[in-house]
């Protein structure tokens, strides 16, 4: 590995550190280097506060003249909630600045960048890219095309039933894939389900870590507001609750729900639930990130409608059988196996007995 | 790794080159070793043919006095078609003997060490002892329960489904797992599916590798001989095919399949085809290994009578959904998921894009 490499591989974990504190801010982390030894180091932990390379090039002090500063993410040229990075960096003298990833928009990639070369910084891009860019996938996906990106996660046995027939699915995965779901919740600004999912097993969609974590936005999805007034995401002490509806709905119960702080959203004109006008809102409202743990038939709607990016699949090495048990994916079948959506970029992990498949949507 | 473990894994590794061939004897491999030089090496290659052991020590010829021999298997110490292998290592004059697996039948194991011992050899067993069992774990099943170890094949997508709802199965898996499915029918006696699998997609079930290999026996489940008598399993000039079938089977089609050279086995009073009787007679016939691919019924109901001893799952990274998609494991789900038939010592690889996931059916 080259030494580039290295110092990019601190920037890039020490932005990591920051998941889920700093939506809708991207994760960024910097680290400043000069004659080989560390003078600075930084994150970006959450909107409103200092950048990641303010971080490193103050803890630099006078040091960071003529040093090489290592970021995961070009550095800003806006006026945006703090006075722009690249401003920061010429003025402290950086000699050399090396870039993980440029941001995808064209709107504002290589500005950063422009800055710096006319005020005479050398500047090197694309180090350790394909991590930085993943990094912040979400973030990229959302400035692109104002919606948030969205995660589908299942959990099956080997032979991809979500629960037996009659409903019970306590536990499909092992102790650690759950924990692990946990992380994912902190991670992600929004965790969707479906109506469905709520009566059978009345989750709480909460992040519940041994260390704490952040609460996503809990998303329902219920067209007619089928929802039990005393069901746990009903209650917003915790984390606030979106309920996505149509004009189909129980307006009645629309009152009580908002009485109890949810938000009641119309989206379309039913009888299901538009997933256009779902996304577009919670894009505006600042939701970089949609992790989806919806039942069959919600995750096979938002895959038929090429509404999802990723994936990421447990499954626990058991077989639990039945023609009627509930799969991952439900709704229609689609007449040839060539129809299959087809993940690519796949890694894998496992989780105790457990199997995680991760991989990315080829959309056609 | 110590010393004795290396030249086990070679020892090992002659033993399984004869995968598929060596039935219904198991696969033994042998290294003789003087003073830190390989003197001899040999596999057992075919029943009838002489033993692992005795090609090693023949080639060491002379050399083969004082010598230590690493064997995966216990030596033989009775008459069978070849005489007794601790003969031959008793007169050539072997010093020491490192044994990977004794025979974990109990008329048997232990006695070729006693005999070795009592001549002055010194004997130690166990050495890379879980690989040398599980290399003969189908021969093993077979001596301690008279029937096949029957390994259940299957081939998902993500969301469980082996085919569409309309009956499309081209391809769920890719050319790599798929080639590896060859190598199983090369390495297995015989090989299962039941008739709707033949109506299904009239597969030929042979191995096909670019290099040869052996074809299984097929076996055909069909408890009223719907097959039809043009399905490419009935042309026996390939490989030989036996259907099992019940009191309740078209006896007309009986005999036309008869005069075509399959055989055709009653095993029970139907409405269903009894797994014991089948086992039981498969086993007496000497087919140690049943490698099963056959459709979600099939699997089932084996699963259910908790006849299946290892599980070898191709998981394709696609989703394909629909409702009324036939998964893997169908039949009657059980009430809880605690129910689930659970796999254990699980092994993971990789085929081009799809997974491979192996296990063990733990038995209560």
């Amino acid at each position: 590995m080259s030494k580039h490499e290295d110092w990019m591989r601190l920037a890039y974990e020490l932005a990591k550190s920051a998941a889920g504190q700093t939506s809708p801010n991207p994760m960024v982390g910097a680290v400043a280097v000069k004659e080989g030894r560390i003078i600075g180091s930084g994150a970006h932990l959450k909107a409103g506060t200092p950048h990641a390379e303010v971080y490193a090039l103050n803890m630099a002090g006078a040091e960071a003249k003529g040093c090489t500063l290592y970021v995961t993410l070009e550095p800003c040229v806006h006026y945006g909630r703090t006075p722009p990075c690249t401003e920061k960096i010429i003025s402290c003298g950086v000699k050399q600045v090396v870039i993980g990833s440029v941001d995808p928009d064209r709107n504002v990639s290589g500005k950063g960048i422009s800055r710096m070369r006319e005020a005479g910084i050398e500047v090197i891009s694309g180090v350790l890219e394909t991590e930085c860019l993943k990094l912040n996938e979400a973030y990229f996906h959302h400035r692109r095309t104002g919606k948030p990106f969205v995660t589908l996660k299942t959990a099956t046995t080997l032979d991809g039933k979500i629960a037996t027939a009659g409903g019970d699915s306590r536990w499909i995965t092992g102790e650690a894939s759950r924990q692990y779901v946990h992380q994912l919740r902190h991670r992600y600004d929004a965790i969707l389900v479906g109506v469905g999912t709520v009566l059978a097993d009345n989750p709480r969609l909460t992040t519940r870590l041994e260390t704490g974590g952040v609460n996503p936005l809990r998303v329902i999805v219920d067209s007619s507001l089928r929802i039990p007034i005393d069901a746990n995401v009903v209650d917003t002490s915790e984390a606030p609750t979106w309920i996505f509806t149509t004009e189909a709905r129980d307006f009645e119960k629309e009152k009580r729900l908002r009485e109890k702080g949810v938000e009641v959203i119309p989206a379309g004109a039913g009888p299901r639930v538009g997933w256009e006008p779902l996304l577009r809102h919670l894009g505006e409202k600042g939701i970089l990130s949609l992790l989806v743990e919806g039942g069959g038939e919600v995750n096979a709607s938002l895959l038929s409608e090429n509404r999802v990016q990723k994936v990421i699949a447990f499954i626990a090495p058991k077989l639990i059988g039945g023609k009627d048990s509930p799969t991952s994916v439900e709704g229609e079948s689609p007449a040839k196996m060539a129809e299959a959506r087809t993940l690519c970029d796949i890694s894998i992990e496992q989780f105790g007995q457990d199997l995680c498949v991760t991989g990315y949507i080829v959309n056609e």
